[in-house]
């Protein structure tokens, strides 16, 4: 058994290679990277859509900006189609102020870096002004009882587990705190939530988010931020030793009724069966507090990038490759659930979508969602993607926007790029183009041009 | 066959997930990683090095309060032995000032970054003002005879190529230039020359590293300095526009005789078989522009982390685990051959090497020089690994420093961080400690330790 691993491995080892230097697709994959690498457009687009647009939260004028912007590019791609498609979006407002303090006696007290949650309520005109209980999780909330919470802030002081890997998985060990953590303090008495910022370093950055009240009835509803993760620590400290103080929190940011906005999309009608569509896509919606330059600025230009390189190499698809710029992921989804119903609606056949929000880091490999089958195929390719150092494949996960393609059939993908300084930037001020690696980014474009290449070629 | 293939990959993916809950191996390398990411040294001593120390050329006195404090460090481990080994090395001086203008009428002139190339003799103390002749290579360099070339600046102007994914690849396509430039443009009557910056970007900084005159005699050396990627850009522009302009360039760098300097060692004894030595390095010495912090600060403190963990998690070797601060690679690698020759004089059996000397970056696996039945023994730990995603193993290549073990036994390697991003601080003044991902450095260290960790189990 061991001698037949090694002669069968032995052969891989030596196919593959000659599969890099004779095939005539792993000639177009060189050609998608050298094109992206020297003659791509991803980095100066993000450079127009981060520095001269900025963030774009739904709703706001930026995003509007953002939709015009991203309708016009795509129409320079001379694509056979360039449409818009409606969609209502939730509107929510940071307002003019927020700020906090950590209040230990008469004149005694010391600002902390602070940011209201997207969808928070503003607090009281005057501030809210309350004792502090410090939580690490939903259950220790919970075998606290009413009467320790009743009254008071509940701060949220779960850190990311550094241990892990993939900081996403960290992320998703934490990040219940920020979306639900008000809800569940509000019924429990609390007046006002804050929650650790989800980051593995320790700096000054707040980092904002989602989170939602669910069915709380708006008269319980408790305002929610954000604190930096020095400032937690610091929180955190000075209850040890003053469980009595107090914390200072305002904040008038606001909720509106909905309000039109779009998803932009472009299309390469496909030669042989253009009735099978991919789709490439990232959200073009941000949050408020930098550009969105990794979130996700960077998905949206590398998915445009798809198709101006196809376009570049005067490569016409088989299939139709369809660009999604997906708006209001960040607080609804209403982008992405809009488009997978207006495609049911219209009996479209999607056969593949692929995603980019996990910021423009170095690409390692991709996610999918796929049968067993479907799997198989993909996993076939590998050696296509082996010399680009993106062949690291795993099963599970895609992206938000396209997740209500999901319908068993529809292959899904996600780009995983490298993680480890996602969360440096995610949803805070500093997530801006400086943060932003050209390489990095134009590898990530390159890595999904060639996987879009390779579904065009073969299917499923 | 292709039924087989599937039957043994099945039974491969099945049996990999099992070793990861089961096997007290993966075990110990999770605990690694844990303490690497939530109680490791290498981020703090690495602020130490770059922050307090800085830049520490060979010869310099920061290269001896670098000496010094690896020392302290090692000692402070509690390793069974430290100790200092001699190694003269190089000595070698940017001096005072260096600066450069191109010079295109009376009195109009623009000033452009550059810096000394390391052993590049000074300018007449007046500066030195020649014509220039741009070339890509040295085919060019021939081509042009020496009737085009006498009394001129040779100006080196080959781009690292951007689609070669590897940039280390990019990197020794172009790094001649920089090396033997000099010396190949003076034997045909260059006054100088100007060596464009090995940097995949465009910006200002100039990057400096090694030249070499060979046998050039004394009378004959000329002058090298690098200049930045956008000076580069603007030089060669405003030479396709006027071909008769000036370059003018000023540098007071010096060579001196050579200096007493110091390899720092410290190890832990192996309990089972003391006489087999693993080793573990980077290079302590760092250009002078930045402060060393990726080249290669960051191998060193991953290095002294190896031994940290191991301590810290009361793991007793059975091999002789020894760390080396190796002195001098950039201009000499003087502490790489005296280590080598005293090891082979005192009759040491090194089973294995490893270098980390390629950035602080997430590391994505290890390049090995190995024969083939050591490659399979490799490979066959590539499970332990895989949930660390620094699986990926190459073979051919390891470190500069340990290459003078290198005789057909001892199996050498090398960490493979991530390569995208390490040219654009590479002997630049901005190889600083916040070009420095506290996770990435850390992750790198883990990966480190966990190799050891194998090696030193199952020896080879």
């Amino acid at each position: 058994m061991l001698k037949h691993i090694h002669k069968i491995l032995f052969f891989l080892l030596i196919f593959q290679p000659l599969l890099g230097q004779n095939d005539k697709h792993q000639k177009q994959i060189q050609e998608i990277y050298k094109l992206a690498l020297t003659e791509g457009k991803a980095y100066n687009w993000l450079d127009h859509l981060s520095n001269q647009i900025g963030g774009r939260l739904s709703g706001s004028l930026n995003a509007e900006r953002a939709v015009k912007w991203g309708k016009e590019e795509l129409n320079d791609l001379s694509l056979d189609r360039v449409f818009l498609e409606n969609v209502m979006v939730p509107k929510w407002v940071r307002g003019n102020f927020e700020y906090a303090r950590i209040i230990t006696g008469p004149g005694m007290s010391m600002n902390v870096p602070v940011c209201a949650l997207g969808g928070s309520i503003a607090t009281p005109a005057a501030g809210l002004r309350a004792k502090v209980i410090e939580v690490k999780d939903f259950e220790e909330l919970e075998a606290l009882g009413e009467e320790k919470i009743k009254g008071k802030f509940v701060f949220y002081n779960r850190a990311m587990p550094a241990d892990l890997i993939n900081t996403f998985d960290a992320y998703s060990k934490t990040v219940d705190q920020r979306s639900s953590g008000a809800a569940k303090a509000a019924r429990m008495g609390a007046v006002g939530v804050i929650v650790r910022s989800m980051n593995l370093r320790l700096d000054d950055y707040p980092h904002t988010g989602n989170m939602r009240y669910g069915d709380l009835p708006n008269k319980m509803r408790i305002p929610a931020a954000a604190i930096s993760t020095n400032g937690a620590q610091l929180l955190s400290s000075m209850l040890a030793l003053n469980k009595e103080l107090y914390f200072y929190l305002k904040q008038d940011c606001r909720n509106f009724p909905d309000v039109p906005s779009h998803n932009v999309i472009g299309e390469i009608k496909g030669s042989e069966f253009p009735e099978e569509i991919i789709v490439v896509g990232g959200h073009l919606d941000s949050w408020d507090l930098g550009d969105g330059s990794h979130d996700d600025g960077a998905g949206i230009v590398q998915s445009m990038e798809v198709l101006h390189l196809f376009k570049k190499m005067n490569y016409q698809p088989k299939r139709t490759i369809r660009v999604v710029l997906y708006m209001n992921e960040e607080n609804g989804l209403r982008g992405g659930t809009t488009y997978a119903k207006n495609a049911q609606q219209n009996g479209e056949n999607h056969i593949f979508a692929l995603e980019s929000d996990s910021g423009g880091f170095t690409p390692r490999g991709f996610s999918f969602e796929a049968n067993p089958d479907q799997f198989k195929q993909l996993e076939s390719w590998k050696p296509y993607l082996e010399p680009f150092l993106v062949d690291r494949f795993t099963l599970g996960g895609s992206g938000a926007d396209i997740g209500p393609l999901r319908n068993g059939k529809t292959v899904l993908a996600g780009l995983r790029p490298d993680s480890q300084r996602y969360f440096d930037y995610h949803h805070a001020a500093n997530d801006t183009f400086d943060a932003i690696n050209k390489r990095e980014l134009e590898l990530g474009a390159a890595a999904m041009t060639s996987l879009i290449y390779l579904v065009d070629q073969f299917g499923f």
